[in-house]
């Protein structure tokens, strides 16, 4: 049962948030969605933004300033969850594993694999409810912060017919490589590493066939810069494999939503000049 | 002592929230400054935003996406804490009254009128404290939301010398008239009613000889809008005393951070213009 639990005016348009149960994640979960003005009219494109590790669906419609760019450009924002959510469903005291966590995969480890199924929900359950339930198009675009970085350039790799554009702000893309993925795929997929490839940018952009332009923003004072993200690993993996890619390194910016808000314009503006094309 | 707490780079400028010991409220003080690019060049002229019950330097500053605007226009954003706060300054259970309430008036009754000056504090010791240093001007405006729009009402009506500009969001006009008024106003100032009315805009449009144009943005769906707000109370004192003012009534738009979000620019933009004239 999809229900509305809020709706605020916002820039022309509005903001809403409404849960589900999801047949994937077998639990309820919340979205936010941004209806800009130009709905009224005519379908409009969806641009899906995936969050980072701790958020759920308020953070990024609260603090990015985002729908101000969706209305100007007539776009429709989704922002699911982070992770599947609930009593009934497991998770871990770190934050960086279990609910708010899920890097964005199919889990096959217990007892993640009953509920962490975040690529499934993502890439179908949850695009054919927005396309059945509100005024959009097919075309679709996808970008994310951080861990959700992560996911946005997987998902897109994997879907190329799919996705139309993709950009990430602060992207892990070598999950493989950092602490943070490691502990996260080892926990949802096992310790076998050649499981792992199909969920690493890196891995992946090397056997993408997909010119589809990607757009990253990174701030060079980002506290996870050297540990977590290593963004040169992706541009390594880009210029092997003769890829598009356009990293805008943001002299003192941090890994915070007031990156996030300073520069999340362009990339709406990248978005809505792929979905206009 | 003043020690910055934060800095982070946005929109090309910088936000940063600083601490130190009040002597006009005993106590220890955060407020918020945004400093835009062209600080690094001359010195910029100030708007302090005034926020709304229960807010503290915090909200404004993540929630309303003002960076941008003020990043724009050249304009350093100042935003204080709402009320004297920690352990040894009053305090009462309701979100009304106390810590996150000051209405931004000086308190005359006990046990607030000890902590409880912020009239003094925002119109003297703070700018006082902002001009000697940061690279500002001595251009000052001032804007708020709901209790923050009365204190700006209140504070650029009393000092029309020294206020170039003053704009509210969703601002409660009339405190006599209204429930939250009278209660902060029988707290703070007893329960003699001719002492209210140096604080309450409705009276003092009454008596300012000011001819400085007043900026005033309302949702239509504000849920305190009818209780609390009573904006028409305001066009008549404005019109029975030949005042200018611009009352924008914003239809379906509530009283949230989304409703702010949304009309910030316009109010930066008309504070930029009475700076630049």
């Amino acid at each position: 049962m999809l229900k509305k639990i809020e709706g605020r005016a916002s820039f022309g348009g509005v903001q809403e948030v409404w849960t589900h149960g999801s047949e994937t994640l077998h639990c309820e979960m919340k979205f936010a969605i941004y209806l800009p003005p130009q709905i009224a009219k005519a379908s409009c494109p969806v641009l899906y933004f995936l969050s980072g590790l701790t958020c759920n669906e308020q953070n990024f419609i609260t603090k990015a300033g985002a729908q101000r760019y969706a209305s100007e450009h007539g776009v429709v924002l989704v922002v699911p969850d982070t992770s599947p959510r609930g009593r009934d469903v497991p998770d871990d005291p770190a934050y960086d594993l279990g609910q708010g966590a899920s890097f964005y995969l199919n889990a096959t480890q217990a007892p993640w694999s009953t509920h962490f199924k975040m690529y499934d929900y993502l890439t179908a359950e949850l695009p054919s409810l927005i396309e059945k339930n509100f005024s959009v198009s097919k075309v679709r675009g996808i970008c994310g912060h951080s861990m959700g970085g992560h996911g946005a350039l997987v998902i897109a790799l994997t879907n190329a017919d799919v996705y139309h554009s993709v950009s990430a702000l602060s992207p892990i893309v070598a999950p493989m490589s950092v602490p943070w993925g490691q502990k996260a795929f080892a926990a949802y997929l096992g310790e076998n590493q050649d499981t792992w490839r199909a969920w690493d940018a890196c891995e992946l952009v090397r056997l993408s066939r997909t010119q589809m332009p990607i757009l990253i923003d990174q701030g060079s004072a980002d506290e996870f810069l050297d540990s977590q993200l290593q963004p040169e690993l992706f541009v390594a993996a880009c210029n092997a494999s003769a890829r598009p890619l356009t990293l805008n390194m943001r002299v003192g910016y941090d890994h915070s939503y007031y990156f996030i808000a300073s520069f999340i314009g362009d990339h709406i503006a990248h978005h809505a000049r792929a979905f206009n094309a």
